[in-house]
């Protein structure tokens, strides 16, 4: 498998994790998201992934966007330990909580978005970073109320195991910090995310752990 | 069950989209996301549902956002016809296309989005459009390079059933439209979508089609 992956990219983090967490080792290439206005817009790299994005993932005849189409493949095809509970409603909870992180945040904190702001609305960084605060702050504030309120909520984000939804919720608690929202806001966030971080999987998987982190 | 829907949401058409294929009728709760600063906002709503978004889904217990997560419950609760593929490289392209539109396009055209704009850094009707424009552009740009030259591209996004990547899509050119942007323009999508407009399902669970509509 090779995995094409930024440090500081929340997407690839979270594949990162999920490879770590299986035990699996895929061949690292590295797509730096900022220098040289940005190795994705390459045209080599669109040959490849036409989204232009990381992590894009290549496993035999497979070639895969999206972190978590990337991570359902993986427990699909790497069991164990699985990263989804067996139940239905479970599996639903787990992936509503991973989507309200990575369809309802992510998509307003991302790199290309601030660049328009900036382009086409004369944004300057504080109005940008007020923005990205602003979606930071109403989704980890919603997150924050439904996992606090649910029975269902453990350790971690959903009972005793680190699943789909982890994955998600530690990279954009690092994106958080990197944008000045402090975690602790967020108590039972911050409870879960200390859980994680405990593990060697969460630790090895971090931005600041990769051979092409600054 | 009970689907908490609103005529116009992509992500609302989506489950229905879904539950038709299924032949599934939900009761329909209408939350009307405009009038009276969005009825998603209110307490009453806020306390069912912390993130004041549609679609939401309750079926017994289980109370639930995020329209993928939705898709994806009542595929594994009521399994016919399938809406992902059986095998797990199917699966994972089907949910990469869904994502492609649910996590990369559709929440920068999100209400939310445009009237923060509109507010915080005073963009007029014509600048917030040509915001929306640029994401559902590049979007399907990218989607259309994908679909058009990948083998697993058949009369629908995979295969020739209709799955979740359907269930997205449609919605998608439905929005492409409301801003201007002619699906004829990405002529793998614009055939696909013909293909799914000539099923009933898709025509029943279309906005103009829902007791809530304008």
């Amino acid at each position: 498998m090779i995995l094409y992956t930024y440090f500081r990219s929340s997407a690839a983090y979270r594949v990162r994790i999920a490879c770590e967490l299986k035990g699996l080792q895929p061949e690292l290439r590295f797509v730096h998201l900022v220098k040289g206005g940005g190795h994705q817009h390459s045209l080599e790299y669109r040959a490849l992934n036409p989204q232009g994005r990381v992590p894009f993932l290549i496993d035999g005849d497979l070639r895969l966007g999206q972190s978590l189409a990337i991570v359902e493949y993986l427990d699909e095809t790497h069991p164990e330990p699985p990263l989804l509970p067996r139940d239905a409603a479970g599996r639903a909870r787990v992936r509503s909580i991973a989507l309200a992180l990575a369809a309802d945040v992510q998509p307003l904190q991302n790199l290309s978005v601030t660049q328009y702001l900036e382009k086409q609305f004369g944004a300057d960084q504080a109005r940008r970073e007020a923005w990205v605060v602003h979606w930071i702050t109403s989704g980890l504030t919603a997150l924050e109320t439904t996992l606090a309120r649910e029975p269902a909520t453990g350790r971690f984000c959903h009972g005793d195991a680190p699943t789909l939804a982890d994955c998600c919720l530690v990279p954009q608690l690092f994106a958080a910090r990197r944008f000045g929202v402090d975690p602790a806001g967020f108590p039972t966030l911050a409870r879960i995310e200390a859980a994680c971080q405990a593990l060697p999987a969460f630790f090895r998987a971090a931005p600041a752990q990769q051979p092409d982190a600054e």
